[in-house]
């Protein structure tokens, strides 16, 4: 996989073809705002390197990317007053991703903000949670 | 801090204290089922190390949930059939954090699923956004 796609939002926005306010960035990453922010001082971190989604991109990138986002979600309780941070990928579209460059979400959270959680918290059916675990450990 | 908090639930997890169905292990991280699952497959992903919340966990251990994170979504998508994948931090309980043991949700995505985005995507207003980079990036 070439590291620029050059028909990619976000690798254009990482060579600085298209304005963003960069808020972070190091070796392997870039930090910027989300332009529709879900609230306050809401920013993507990305690598550097182009990869589509999670399933593509490199471990390294993975890891770097993770560690910005703990570095930007400190900064966000330190100079935003955060009462807390969401981190979030959403990975294809089934689960929300729209730019095909893998980043993660850090969302500044406030007390008073209207966030929803995605799913209503309940207690699943026990055989098929262990159904599902068997499923995911697969043959070792 | 102590790397074992008697007191925390999924240090007692960790400790073999309770029983859940683990999925993946390594040195630094352990991976098993939500309880409550928001879809079918739905697990979680913690350091074994004991770390509040994403603020206080030692950034090593962050990467390492991450690329279990990364490793456990791939196996989502090839054993469960996902068509994609949510990983999420919740940090504090502004952020909904509920277990106070730094961890991911990594959250398989199908089709059809009953999942909804937590926030409405919109433009945001273009000076509100540069004034909340400007506070991020502080003095530097």
């Amino acid at each position: 996989m070439a590291d620029h796609d050059a028909d990619c939002l976000f690798c254009r926005i990482i060579a600085g073809e298209l304005p963003v306010a960069i808020v972070d960035e190091d070796e392997r990453t870039l930090a910027f705002m989300d332009i529709n922010p879900a609230t306050r001082g809401h920013a993507l971190v990305v690598p550097r390197r182009h990869g589509t989604d999670l399933y593509d991109t490199d471990p390294e990138d993975v890891a770097a990317t993770a560690l910005a986002a703990q570095r930007l979600a400190v900064r966000m309780r330190d100079r935003l007053g955060a009462a807390g941070v969401n981190v979030l990928n959403a990975c294809r579209p089934a689960a929300w991703q729209s730019v095909f460059h893998y980043h993660l979400h850090v969302i500044p959270r406030y007390e008073d903000d209207p966030l929803r959680l995605p799913w209503v918290p309940a207690a699943g059916d026990e055989d098929e949670i262990a159904a599902a675990a068997r499923d995911l450990r697969g043959a070792r």
